[in-house]
């Protein structure tokens, strides 16, 4: 049983250790393409190129960096430092 | 020795059950919270929400909707059935 043990928190290290590799790859930062691709093809598209997808997400993030901009200034304006949902809301609505 | 094998058989078909289990689930199907809250930290948070993070992949997939219905509109245009960048570029520039 003692062997057991021992070569399941082997297996566990090893997991633990490609985790933190993915963290620090710099695709992790940036929306994951399967999703989007999802997103796509329910929005009509029968087929969607992969440049099509990494266009989407380069968008997408100008768009959020720019709600997170605004919706930051509503929290200070609340004085409060923890964005929550009510200031990307007002951020929404200022921006579109 | 043939007990260590059988013990991290049981282990991995586990962990397979709950990735079937994921996908499955109807949160699969939008965007993922946790890359969108590091944007939301990328882009000067400090703190953020769950709430936020759930706000955000809404309006995303609501503009995501919105671009793929123009770009298909492109891609018609051009005689294409599958969706390339281009398309997605024309329809952010007819958007914003």
């Amino acid at each position: 049983m003692v062997f057991i043990n021992i070569s399941c928190f082997f297996l566990k290290k090893k997991k633990k250790k490609n985790i933190n590799k993915m963290h620090g790859d710099e695709k992790m930062s940036n929306l994951p393409l399967t999703p989007l691709g999802r997103i796509i093809k329910s929005g009509g598209a029968e087929r969607v190129s992969e440049d099509a997808k990494v266009a989407l997400s380069e968008f997408l993030e100008d768009i959020s960096q720019d709600l997170t901009k605004l919706a930051l200034e509503n929290a200070e304006e609340q004085g409060r430092k923890t964005l929550k949902a009510q200031d990307i809301e007002v951020a929404y609505k200022k921006l579109f």
